[in-house]
């Protein structure tokens, strides 16, 4: 069986691997407070063309997200999230058990425009009875988007001029970032990123770390006290030179998006194999996550060999269904896939 | 100028009034510890049939729908509500603000089905990943709703029968619960509601009392500890029996009912009056709030002797707004309006 | 039976409901957006010397406690407090239910010092991992305290000085202020409070208001947005002209501090009267709670005539109990009160 | 420079580390749902003997702790704890994040007595106006405690006696779990706590793996929807396999007693040193942590060698430090250490 239903099957990239056993009997300080944390944070900040940011690492996404979240906004404040944001949908209510709302937006394509942020921050600061409605105070996007689809550099100059307009955070969850950035169409940087957004993340879990998302942060409000967040909400891992190692590991020598590339190349020779055969897809996706819609019976057949995830029903013989790729995914994995696409849609 | 545009606009009905002053002087213990508490519960339960029930006295709405929900849901679990419902979209997230998230449900006429329940019941019961979403676990509705719908009997029934096969509480907010038992098309009693709902509240604040919600629960398990809860929450009034005695005055010789019953009829004065003049409305209520859309020079002179809510723009010339009757509504003031809309329809 | 067991055991003062009979039928707008209320901001702000003060009616004593430390306080900070503090022991943790620590502080007399308060922030900043406690924030203090001391102007001024200089907010819980401003000994004023607290209020429910109490805030990072937090915890009444009102007919004419200085005479006597028997109180308290230690023996038959509050019990035979005097307390029944101990000490 | 600060400098036994290599390019479904994971909670079961038990595998311990308080009590209960205790003084309040009291207790030895907690409980239960005050719910001990002590299998009967009398869960952390159970002077076992406390945790994080908490849950109530609490709290890490495949690692053959056994033979060089030496300790501990008192100038000189914590100022010239030893520690480094307190102290 070759597991395509998420993009984290394996422990981590042999370089990670082999960087952790390099340094496995030294000793570090703990929570973070150690060389290694600040050796990829600088990397980060250079990266970012940008050595006022402050950067913290975290073990895992929902985690993330919750204390990015909480430690933004004031009690009655709410952030706006597409209808298919993670955090909308797939975090159990992780944001409301810190006590905000997710304000959802529909979005067909799995992102947000400037102008929904615009109305809906219009609509409130027009309202006779603003106070009692919660009050939007952040705007929460990811890239590329659950649903494979990426900003433009163009769109998010928008939008982040947008939130500036209305006095609201923009935070990018960044869980596949390197997924994105190496996407065809793509032309945002991490520069681009740290220069339009209050907040966002580089995700290491689901791109060849063990597990670890570096949080960048240029606004000073969100980032005062941040290590009080981290340690609150239990995200403050014991042993934090773990996470900076990982990250120095990937960011040096641009492991981190070539294996990225690799992904989103495999994910692509799916798109095209789907294509060929004329099976439609949930949305035009240009990163690791491919979402065709399949006969049942195909589904049936395909299960036998491949995993993959079963998002939701189209209709009585067909379901759409998400095949990822990964910087672990193999050449012949994804031949022996489109040959079985091939083969069962005859 | 009339106030029209909600139905707590004066103190409260002469016979409350009435009812405080005479007690003035009398010494009674805190927090609801008194005989007119025991008094007006005994007569609730009196009215629902069912001296199994739990009865408790709170002081307005939000305290109270956020009192009850926290009670009822363990940290994971969310409330069903629809997306019209006034903890959707008109409390400031207090229900998120106690950690638990509102599981919206679109709704045209403000109402949800039994169907509507079993399908989001069941779509997280079969998930492969259902605990990464919310799990739902309580339903509220609102009778009449936020916009003037009410339920049949029928309709309560499935509700109800959906809740319990779905494993889900059952919770009718009644902050114009007069309004709707006293509607045209109404077969619901107290007594149905007690035997339906898990839990159910009596509004007072919009129906003849100073202020003061009277919660009904017929599950032990929510139930259990309550008064913990309402004190937690801020919602312990000292001088509790200041809300028994205006329940106790409210519903001996039926006059929350016929109160709110003197409310409707004006209101439906002012329904047919539209109906008259084809006004359309947003929904066809049969209660105290009437939704007329109506053309923004008709409103402008409106608004120079009347008080209305303003709902949401239909196009570029006419808006939907929201006229209310209480029991303080005079039929001199509706003529007024009646008049008034005839005249400047014209 | 005459109760002494507290401050709240009658309607509201004849004053304050003969304002609410005068206005009945007149029409408000909700939620305190009206002239009543305006106008008894206005003459607080007057009483207080300071038109910049931000002014919010509530209904009660641990909404308002929770409701403003939850607008002061990022999640990671807490509130410092006597072990006393009605937030630390009586609020059935109001305080955590909104996320934060309550950091307690032994306290004999119930108050806080300079000092005190100095060690917790200074320890707090040298600590090399302060990242995993609790950052303090605010301080709060009862001002007359649970066990009705009183804080001279040296104290609080000292006090605001330290608070000032660790960067943490000064709340001052004013429940029963009336009688710690008339107590023999108060060299307070209104105006102090707004000039050396950062937020207080002025008790309504426990001095002559059927209920309410009135916020004052002087920090404007307190007030932004108050309204959003008021609505959200639950504390945003809907008839909030009634708040108004009371405030209204309570400061006018200094009818507050008169019923309060009335209060305390009575409670004065009974003091001197356990002097002259030489029973022993908990604590020499100048306000109108009195906290004899007494014979159970005595007690007993107390018991039979009078309400008292059962504080602890001090050895096998005695219990220190609290009597209460208020605004509606008689000369006869405090006499009363006090032959009777005459007769039960012989 | 040799760390003695902590007991987790290192990345992980190397053990561990092997089993990781093995298994490093091998795919696993995620979210723990694997058969690594199901192999460890196999074997705790098993070492437990009881095959009723839930095992779950966490992170670290602050997020343990509030994921497992969490799901145990309803909104108005709180956590009893020694003062001492890491939830009351090195969570940054995140218990009461999740909207819990800490409720604390006096303890000079860190641990909790029988007694206390019937008076605890006792006073709640006899308390007039109970509800005004936070319920207890749960216990939360230590073992070894935060001050290197442990509990007898004596004490621990008593404990879980009481608390099952007094209707409580208790909680056992055991985040330095094997430290204790290998102390001199134990007698307790994985099978007695699994049959004493309705949950405890095996730590990972201070005893050899790379991270990661082991929660056993004996008690229905708290089992249920675990993973949704997990999930919820961001505490579920996407790669799972990685926890079963370390706690299998360290529990299969002993490893995990042995290496916990081995540390405390250092800790107890240490200890014997201090006590020819005359120094004084905080506290007789048996385990690895080891808290001698001792002046400025000794620990000045100390400092340019080792690392230590410290816990407080004893008086003008003294300090109380930590020193740990863990699975890592060598005994060349204690071998020098205990020379150096020699030396310093001549």
């Amino acid at each position: 069986m070759v597991l395509f239903h998420n993009d984290y099957n394996e422990v981590c990239h042999p370089a990670v691997l082999k960087a952790v056993n390099e340094m496995a009997m030294n000793q570090y300080p703990g929570y973070g407070m150690d060389d290694l944390c600040k050796s990829a944070a600088d990397r980060i900040k250079r990266l970012c063309e940008n050595d006022q940011l402050h950067v913290h690492f975290l073990v895992g996404g929902t985690q993330t997200n919750l204390t990015v979240i909480a430690a933004s906004l004031r009690p009655y404040q709410g952030v706006i999230s597409a209808d298919t944001g993670h955090i909308n949908v797939h975090e159990t209510g992780a944001i409301e058990a810190t006590g905000h709302k997710v304000l959802s937006i529909a979005s067909a394509d799995g992102k947000l425009t400037a102008q929904q942020i615009r109305n809906a921050a219009g609509a409130q600061s027009e309202a006779m009875d603003a106070e009692h409605t919660v009050q939007p105070k952040m705007v929460y996007i990811s890239n590329p988007t659950e649903i494979g689809t990426i900003y433009t550099r163009e769109e998010l100059e928008q939008l982040s001029a947008a939130c500036k307009d209305c006095g609201l955070f923009l935070f990018l969850d960044g869980a596949r970032l390197g997924y994105g950035l190496t996407a065809p169409g793509n032309d945002l940087t991490l520069a681009d990123l740290a220069r339009l957004c209050d907040v966002f993340y580089i995700g290491g879990t689901k791109v060849g770390a063990m597990f670890g998302e570096a949080v960048v942060i240029s606004n000073d409000r969100i980032a005062e006290d941040f290590r009080y967040m981290i340690k609150q909400r239990g995200g403050m891992l014991a042993k934090g030179w773990l996470l900076g190692l990982q990250f120095e590991t990937l960011l040096k020598d641009n492991l981190y998006f070539e294996i990225s590339a690799h992904a989103n190349r495999l994910a692509l020779q799916l798109r095209d194999t789907l294509k060929k055969l004329q099976i439609p897809v949930l949305v035009d996706s240009p990163s690791n996550q491919i979402f065709p819609i399949l006969a049942d019976c195909v589904l049936e057949k395909l299960g036998k060999e491949f995993t993959f995830n079963m998002m939701e029903r189209v209709d009585q013989t067909h379901c759409c269904v998400r095949f990822c790729t990964s910087w672990a995914t193999k050449q012949e994995d994804m031949d022996a896939l489109c040959a079985a696409l091939v083969n069962y849609s005859k």
